[in-house]
């Protein structure tokens, strides 16, 4: 019923049945009272504007129009527009990874992967194993194409392999879908050997797997473990159960929209299929300035910028809630990324009840995104998903120390 | 069986069964002999990329980076950028249509629309009628989500507006599909009269009408009949039983992917909703420059060169193919739009067999696309689909001697 038509001119019409589990997103409507300069927001998972090299991108735009009109402005090929595919291609071959032009599509970021592996292979009653938490958005992106989710248990090292395993046996998913390094929201990175164990997995189970990877840039202190995709060399026959899916949302910027699938080809071709009859392409003008840009070679200088200031915010943040918040909360500090996930543990008025605590926070003009929304299942209710990455560090502390007085 | 992966290291593995209908669009396939110069194209479906105004997109860009890099390359609403929003319901006013920014929605392109709409609203088995023929595309992107589509007759005046209501009647569908001006493929235009009669239908049978209109402002003569966007308000209730789907990919660009939907609010709300999971939003850069390219008001001057030179191409097409091939073809002159849907007659070699004269043309050196890929069902094999607006009017005349030769 809660997805007829509020129409009073329509009460006999209905939605499609794939949507009537969908909600707006709690963190949406949380943007609503965001644009008010006296909140205090943790609850975004947006990189810092302020950070953005406009210099760069509009001299990159400002080329491929001068240069590359054509290209900029008609319609494209549906993987993407070749130049740039090289490009990602070598920037992954920088990291380890063996990728050509040929084993990579361009998407509309990495949200858009997401949504055409859910096309391209999901059958409805299809299960697909996450992490318990995992991206809200992955939840709703494959449970729109008829997708059963089960989530695996994380602690924080990542996902517990020994009980994926498990899982996997258990219900023969068609995918498992893991965001490996400096996850959202919880923040934990897979150690180096349960990496190798995905991967044995996917060969012995014959189980696809997602690598979602849009944070591993932003590490704080060393480089993190080398993605699934670089390691699958090592695991003879796992890159055939593979997908990765990249984005330059967190590290160039997320407005112009673009992102990025490796996996085999066969898969490759059907998706590329599914995006001609989802949106043609991803925008030419977007996708030229882009391959203009990381020519340009400024985006080395970008991450270490940004690395080094979402270090300090994740620092501060992390000691301020240690400092002010010890006896009610938990969090480990994270290695990279952009988020904190924390715990409401036993002491203090709001234990365990994420929920309860992120609607007295609000009222005391700090945001903040209960946990539970990250779960397909079996949530945890006392966790809360803290951003450092858009605020100073002086609206940290002031951030965390009104939620030590909601307390 | 077609649809299992041809990877060898895979043979247990399966794609989602919503896309074992599905096979590469011929087009696409013709796309890549069509580098070739040597090679006259008719099979597109592009505008000339010669005529873009690359100079005040490059100055709305630029402005839009200098002034608001923020809203560019930030994420932002799925419902769309506010200004943009403001601007195309403005446009549509202009054209007499009762719309405000509330109304409507930005997509990437009007293709994401149409992706949207059988988001939200088809479950499978539900069924859909469109014109035979319909563009191509549109038929991949509803059987995608499961809709059985069936074909209206056309004739030389649209949509055969009774055969329509009877199977309304009979099929109780969930959707109409429509491209009233200036059809792609056909050419023809919607009578005012039977606009008003299909608003009527909406009304009466209670069925979801979708009006795509991507080219009713290329017209050649006099303005076409207003949208039924437009004439909705002459008709009660119709409104509530309209989705309305624009884009700027055939007048300004295609590659910036801006289109827009117009529809009931609880369907936008829905709509928006799916976007969010498909692809967040529409490229933040291009909406933004868009948005400040409408405010420059240049697209009126555009228009009229634009609507001028096809016309002229037009023109040229229809009077070759009438001079040169008319014992073998027949068409009509199109009032506006980018083709003309050509019928090979009793005489000559190819009577009938549209698909054998493509493939005879294409050793020719001339690119023509076989009409039946744009049936539903029942095609009509005797058809081609020729485009004139990317060539010049000496092309256009080789390009058919080239086509006579065929014979």
């Amino acid at each position: 019923l809660n997805y007829r038509f509020t129409h009073p001119m329509l009460p006999s019409f209905q939605f499609a049945d794939r949507i009537a589990p969908l909600h707006p997103s709690p963190i949406h409507e949380l943007f609503k009272v965001l644009g008010d300069s006296r909140f205090i927001s943790f609850a975004g998972g947006v990189p810092d504007s302020d950070l953005f090299d406009v210099q760069g991108i509009a001299e990159a735009t400002a080329q491929a129009l001068a240069e590359e009109a054509r290209s900029s402005l008609q319609y494209g090929a549906a993987e993407g527009y070749e130049p740039l595919r090289e490009q990602l291609a070598q920037m992954l071959r920088e990291k380890k990874a063996d990728v050509v032009a040929a084993d990579l599509m361009v998407t509309a970021g990495s949200q858009q992967a997401l949504d055409l592996i859910g096309k391209t292979l999901i059958s409805p009653g299809d299960k697909i194993i996450v992490e318990g938490p995992t991206f809200s958005a992955t939840i709703a992106c494959f449970r729109l194409y008829g997708a059963e989710l089960i989530s695996a248990p994380t602690d924080e090292d990542g996902v517990d392999v020994d009980r994926l395993q498990e899982l996997v046996a258990q219900h023969c998913p068609k995918l498992v879908c893991l965001i490996p390094t400096f996850s959202n929201p919880g923040g934990a990175t897979l150690t180096l050997q349960r990496r190798l164990q995905v991967l044995e997995m996917a060969v012995r189970h014959r189980v696809m797997v997602i690598e979602d990877d849009p944070y591993s840039d932003l590490y704080f202190h060393g480089a993190p473990p080398p993605s699934l995709l670089a390691l699958s060399q090592q695991v003879a026959g796992s890159r055939d159960w593979l997908i990765y899916c990249g984005t330059l949302s967190k590290v160039l910027c997320p407005g112009l929209r673009v992102g990025w699938m490796v996996a085999p080809r066969a898969i490759l071709a059907k998706a590329a299929m599914c995006k001609q009859f989802s949106d043609m392409h991803t925008s030419a003008l977007s996708q030229v300035a882009v391959a203009r840009y990381l020519q340009m070679q400024r985006l080395p200088a970008l991450l270490a910028r940004t690395r080094s200031i979402y270090a300090e915010r994740a620092h501060a943040m992390h000691a301020a809630l240690t400092r002010q918040l010890g006896g009610a909360v938990v969090c480990a500090m994270p290695q990279g990324g952009m988020f904190i996930w924390a715990r409401l543990t036993g002491a203090g008025r709001f234990a365990g009840d994420g929920g309860a605590f992120a609607k007295a926070a609000l009222e005391s003009k700090v945001a903040v995104v209960p946990g539970a929304m990250f779960f397909a299942n079996n949530p945890d209710h006392a966790t809360l998903r803290l951003s450092y990455a858009t605020s100073s560090i002086e609206r940290i502390e002031e951030g965390v120390a009104r939620m030590a007085s909601v307390f």
